[in-house]
């Protein structure tokens, strides 16, 4: 093995100390140092001990990923990038699903919740601010997702309302006038659909539209069917909607299968905008409208953040709030 | 936390001791024993101090679960129901993907691969059946999918040849008879895609139809970019098909996408019939016909087997050989 070590140093034209500071993190290694090292190591494919290292370093080389489910395809595609990121710093990656539930957020935000691991990376579903505030984790946070209390840890996120806002505009623009939205959840307090809201809301108020309560539908969960059942009660309502934004596609496609069901023409009758740009979306009959959020960026960034942490225990940057790019990707269903 | 192994013990009606034995694995426990000790840790919410565990038996509390991929749709929901499964078993997953490459799986499979895990659940693609006989890996293993040697470790998996012999014979059973099949891929040496083409051309035989060879469309990966560019081909052919049975969802879907692309009507111009039953099927327009394997029981049947390992090192019992159910659900497509 450390012959493989040299290899990587020579590689990187460095130290062989340096290479055993970056893999174990036994000292400090500049940025672009770092970088470099990182590199050597994907392109020979060398794997540090895993063991060697925690005992040398007190760490696992372990990072935790807590999201509310693995199934749900914006998840799984976020997780499969992360988990390839994470590879890339030698790092693998132990999932948690939470399924929403408050118990199992809070379970693993509390001293010794994140136990073996080095770095927990979480989206929180059903805990509220404050608690995410109050959070003591025992390793390193990143939250994933908007409107976490600024100073619980370093946060990764889109603009949602910028982008709840163009994807309502994108359906004004197009001379659409009675705009549902699918995706309210007043009874969770995770901020991102209450942020979604706002943006729609906004854009409406800017076309001088009326807010219609009945075109808010809300929903227990973001999966097809809970998008199925809001379409249906959005068609058997007073006012027929011309347009529908829902705030994620899986909700989307929910949608698209009942016009379909109900004969509907999309987008002749009705447009339909969704949110995550899921693989799915794109082979769709007919394509889906999105909001595409840059999703290589989130698992990107939440690693550097980890890094940055993990890898400088007395780091005492103030919790950083990043904002990730996103764009409307316009195909068939408006 | 000694009075909550107490309450697991007053639950199951066994002594500390033997929930101790079950937790920690430092003693064998009978089946039926620590099947009602683990159903008292589920009601009860109890979760062992992994730390305290490890140290006592040697053993993380983790489980390691290499995939190809978690973003394809069939793996990210198999994945989901492990990890909850898991979760009852109070074990926590560690994930890894593979990608379909040799040398990753290679990796796994050789002593000192599966580093921290106390046992390993592996969806093999690449190697062939010889390198995961020769597998030495460092803790008990599971292998998903058939045609695995005899003898390398428990294997669990539905009966592919059955199943696509049934996909097939309801397409002949419909009135169809020009049937090509998508997702050959006679560069992998994984067996599934091979079984399922067994299956195909089993069925054809039998309802005395010939084998076209411009029927039978290989695939570099299953996705449902894959499916479309192989639904062009076919139809760009000499013969056009009026049916095809698709070896995985994602390319069904892929295909049906092509299908509407080129203004044909489904079922009617062209019948197609996928394989794993993801989500995304059961809200595709029209709805897809599909072969389900029970994704539950192959969560379900793979932890038992690694359990039975873990918790029994001195296990001599041979690799066994679980096949789990399917069906062939019937909706839209055919």
């Amino acid at each position: 093995m450390s012959s493989r070590l040299k290899d990587v140093a020579a590689r990187a034209g460095v130290s062989v100390r340096t290479v055993s500071n970056v893999v174990s993190g036994a000292a400090p290694v500049a940025v672009e140092t770092r970088r470099r090292v990182q590199e050597a190591i994907d392109e020979l494919g060398y794997h540090p001990n895993l063991a060697a290292r925690s005992l040398r370093a007190g760490r696992t080389g372990i990072i935790g990923l807590a999201i509310p489910e693995l199934h749900s395809p914006y998840f799984s595609e976020l997780a499969g990038l992360l988990v390839d990121e994470a590879r890339r710093r030698s790092w693998t990656v132990l999932i948690d699903q939470t399924h929403g539930d408050a118990e199992a957020e809070r379970r693993l935000l509390t001293p010794g919740g994140g136990r073996v691991v080095d770095g927990l990376i979480i989206s929180p579903w059903a805990l509220d601010p404050a608690e995410l505030a109050a959070a003591q984790p025992s390793a390193p946070l990143v939250l994933l997702g908007e409107r976490h209390p600024n100073g619980a840890a370093d946060r990764v996120a889109v603009d949602n309302v910028t982008a709840a806002d163009e994807a309502t505009s994108h359906l004004i623009g197009l001379g659409r006038r009675r705009i549902a939205a699918i995706g309210t959840q007043p009874h969770l307090r995770n901020g991102t659909a209450q942020l979604r809201t706002e943006g729609y809301l906004r854009a409406l108020d800017r076309a001088g539209l009326l807010h219609d309560q009945d075109f808010q539908r809300s929903v227990r969960a973001l999966h097809r069917a809970d998008g199925a059942r809001a379409m249906d009660e959005l068609l058997d309502g007073p006012a027929s909607p011309d347009a529908v934004f829902a705030f994620s596609d899986e909700l989307a496609l929910g949608a698209l299968h009942t016009a379909h069901q109900r004969g509907l023409r999309v987008p002749e009758d009705i447009a339909i905008v969704g949110f995550d740009d899921i693989e799915d979306g794109r082979y769709s009959n007919p394509p889906l409208t999105t909001v595409s959020p840059d999703k290589q960026q989130i698992a990107e960034r939440s690693l550097q953040c980890l890094a940055d942490r993990i890898y400088s225990p007395a780091n005492t940057t103030p919790p950083q709030e990043i904002t990730v790019p996103h764009r409307l990707v316009a195909r068939s269903t408006t």
